[in-house]
């Protein structure tokens, strides 16, 4: 018998992402008329989405903000006990918020930050989506009916995060939310922690953490959404481009995650990613891949590159620090 | 603080899955040249091969045998000491074989059958894939080289058994594994249960119990293996055709775990599917879909028919059992 | 220098399909919530339609009528000399009608009838489509923008007709309209001429002629549009499924053509197909495939079979002709 | 009845294209073993090819040279009486070399260079591909198996060639082969003919003239071939990197043409795309369409940028003429 502990399995999967825009309106309509997602609530500031394949009432928040940025970052527990124990865990490291009262389809929920600043939460009870009659599918598993209206965003499915100190915001998901490492970007022959993909369950990553070459704290890269199909990533190309939204990055495959993305800005400034392929995790025993500089390349599997932008830009947007930061190579967060 | 047990997490995913097989020369062309499978062990009477994505040495094990089938399934356990919990649990219940030293790539493992009389086990310790030269890919976290041979499978998916009695054998491995129940297809009012599709991961179902309406034991309905996107399933079956290899059903959509389907016979008499799409469970409270003789109809999401075969064959094949069965409505395995 | 006769190139394709319902309103759904087409004009008892790709201002003709079937076909000559040489010999055989003023969006046409009785035209002067503001896409060639919307059809594509004596209607076509002989399904030896696939251009085939079991005349079998890949297809199916249409043949591959097919009835009961794949032919002395009884199979490339209602249900739907029909075998129109 | 002249439609189609390698076995392996294309013939310094949906027994010449490059262009006429006419026409130019006896598989065939020196000629009688037993297709109207091997191009597309004076070029294959003009781009208020985009058929452009900006002659921009779906070039784009060959211009979607397009450079030197997409012309009276700069932009549909070299590079390579050229603004042939 092996004396290795054994990885804690209490953390189900993302379950909700707050985005922050000062275009509500506009970011309205980026998500529900472009992306084809469906409003389900509206509360104060915020209005409550879904894709048609989540389970779960609502999966994404888009809450009014002086600022575009990411909001409250929501895991599901994987039992009621998990959470203890997972409130616990974090309670101890000083990083913890305390108990709120649950948002909109889900039970109390433990807030904490992750060490960079980033808000998250984790939670148990949750609110299955009842579809109302027209949006009733023919397919008995599945929570709502497939629209067709724009892209068709079947789920939400990972963040890529942008954090001062990648390895200790790494290491924070590991070893108190039980996060398996998948890829990481390390350069100068492995001193620097560039990046890293992490994941509770066999989807490659849910969460990745970048370095933040401006500085900023809590910052977001960007958040995306799944389609089934390379196709529908292409499909979407179309729809986004005549619904006359900026492309960032067209459709193309990573080497990294083997992830096919298209990066689009929704109109409050977030960066918004239309995702497909990439590849699942089974092995208990994953050895993280680790790329340096040349094999990690412009982050482009079959060649060509991503743009600047998508090395400079995040949300909330920022100037870099004064304090000229030390010698870090260019790279490619994702 | 909720009183519900919680799933034991043990199970890491399906590992290998030995076919039984008359003419082991033409099922090993079937696999490697039309299904482009590699070939990486000879053992005895056995060939031990993979798909690309595999992150195993093997996932398949061909075995000259007098009759087709399914020989031993072999589970990967989540850490070694889920290893031992679960030959413990197993054990208890009489159904235990005992260790095996363990086969090829593997580390030793326990054996046991399903009540229905499959052979199975599980494992922990597993030897990754080291490609040589030719098969090492530029993507570093792809195990191997996509060579373009044939259909392209990428790995191993799941497994659709037949039982006599299949509520014993859901309830076995939901007890003993920690399997998740996703789905069932329940006749006469929910009386009778027809099949039940069940998972040890996010992926919808690693196996598959369905009634054997000709009484055997052990028997197998379909061996399945994944490929990333439904257009690869098309492509596949002009790949399958232009061999002469027959095509029992042609690629379409299953109501029932939304998987793109296309299913042949390999030489050796065993039907294999090759599959993508479905969708993935992360809830840990998931409410198993269940549905009747009129919501399962034929199977087939857009309409159509499964043919005659997919309920009337399996491997090894045999007559009905004389005892003529009481009345089991027709149904679709898969 | 060759003695052979030119092919003669006077009609350029076909332009438009005026379809006869006893349920306008559905059928108006039916073709632009769920195809995806666009209204262009309203007229008397009709509503006329375009493809976002067809370059006219309408290509599709909604017509009411006490029962389903195809009213008019035009086709575009390639030039107004073509137009008179066509006037002139069609008016030759007898057939002809003499002109007509033109429909909406054309200019004069010349009206007659096939040999089967079909309503057909030949006109030149066609309206191009300019799109309102709203409609216009971001791709300068594009005539109109990709909504998004349901199927999305981007253009009509070809007619399947039943005929008594497929064998005068093609011998019409081929000599009198110009176009090539593409595939044949010959029965009996050869003898029995079952269905012809013929086309002015190197699409494949813009119409097809197939043997009316019933012994009726003028019916139509099918009516065709365009999608640009076949992920499309699959797309359709599932957009169909979801507004709750009947599809009578889920997406697959023929053999004849080669075409990736998907069968539905539009409301008012006439056959649609969203079609995609197929093959150009460019060969100026191509050799019509002949396919016999053997050969033809079932009409699938990968295996399996049209249902029965495939061969035996046109519009207007009718009762088989008291006389027996001599013994004419099974087959597939299409 | 219109005045208007009719279009000659004496050209049926792209025939065959031979390209200059100086690495004859390299760039035999690319077409045959990367590209999937058959070897049908050897014969001198050239090897000749097909893909596996062309007609003709070959359509790619491959011949070793110094330099890479094109060597002779071959289109089909529509009869042989149509052959007669365009030598005919042709010769009166004084562009004609006169008859040559009949490459491979072909007929006698009359040659002739574009006013930009490229080689060219017109046959008509082909000898149509009888594949051997192991390449027989279970597809009666498919010419030869599709084998599965490497990215499986279907048939060859079209050419892409440079010219000083792209409007001489241009009016001379639509005045004396009978090419319709399909679009353009055109700078400086439309006096500056960059590019021009033609065909004899519905095929969106058999080929393009684009300025050469070294102020070469007789030189390739690329030379593409078809595949049958998006998916397709995705699936390209895997093979050809596992293959090690360089990727100039990852799968994306022009808005010229609307082809869907992935470019590589064969061992040789010569850029060779991968192409689906795009859009079949049918009208006869189509006016071109018609982009300026900003228009234009990158020449991608859905924003990004083609490389530099997309714009400098063409084979054979030369250094730009010492003269310096008038200010030509940067653009993108295609």
């Amino acid at each position: 018998m092996s004396d290795q502990q054994e990885r804690i399995q209490d953390i189900a999967h993302l379950g909700r992402v707050e985005l922050l825009t000062p275009k509500p309106r506009e970011s309205l309509w980026y998500f529900r008329d472009v992306l084809g997602m469906e409003v389900v609530h509206t509360q104060g500031q915020s209005v409550y989405l879904r894709g048609y394949g989540d389970y779960a009432a609502a999966t994404v928040k888009l809450t009014e903000a002086k600022q575009p940025g990411v909001g409250c970052i929501s895991w599901r527990a994987a039992s009621a006990q998990a959470l203890e124990r997972r409130a616990d865990a974090i309670g101890a490291t000083g990083l913890g918020l305390g108990w709120s009262e649950g948002d909109f389809g889900r039970g109390r929920a433990y807030r904490f930050r992750d060490p960079d600043g980033h808000l998250m939460e984790v939670y148990f009870d949750e609110q299955k989506y009842v579809p109302p009659p027209e949006l009733r599918s023919t397919l008995k598993n599945l929570p709502q009916k497939y629209t067709g209206r724009g892209v068709g965003v079947r789920r939400i499915d990972h963040l890529a995060l942008l954090a001062k100190d990648v390895a200790a915001n790494r290491g924070f998901v590991q070893e108190k939310l039980g996060f398996q490492l998948r890829e990481q970007v390390r350069f100068n022959h492995g001193a620097t922690e560039i990046g890293s993909w992490l994941s509770p369950s066999p989807v490659h990553h849910s969460v990745a953490y970048v370095m933040d070459i401006k500085g900023g704290s809590g910052r977001l890269h960007h958040f995306s959404l799944w389609v089934d199909n390379r196709e529908d990533v292409l499909r979407a190309a179309s729809v986004i481009t005549e619904a006359g939204v900026f492309i960032e990055a067209c459709p193309s495959m990573h080497n990294n995650s083997q992830g096919f993305y298209l990066y689009t800005y929704e109109p409050g400034g977030n960066r918004v990613e239309v995702y497909s392929g990439s590849y699942l995790v089974f092995a208990p025993d994953w050895e993280p891949v680790i790329w340096n500089e040349e094999e990690r390349g412009t982050g482009v599997y079959w060649g060509g590159a991503l743009p600047e932008s998508f090395i400079n830009y995040a949300t909330p947007d920022i100037e870099a620090a004064t304090a000229p930061k030390q010698n870090v190579p260019v790279f490619d967060p994702r």
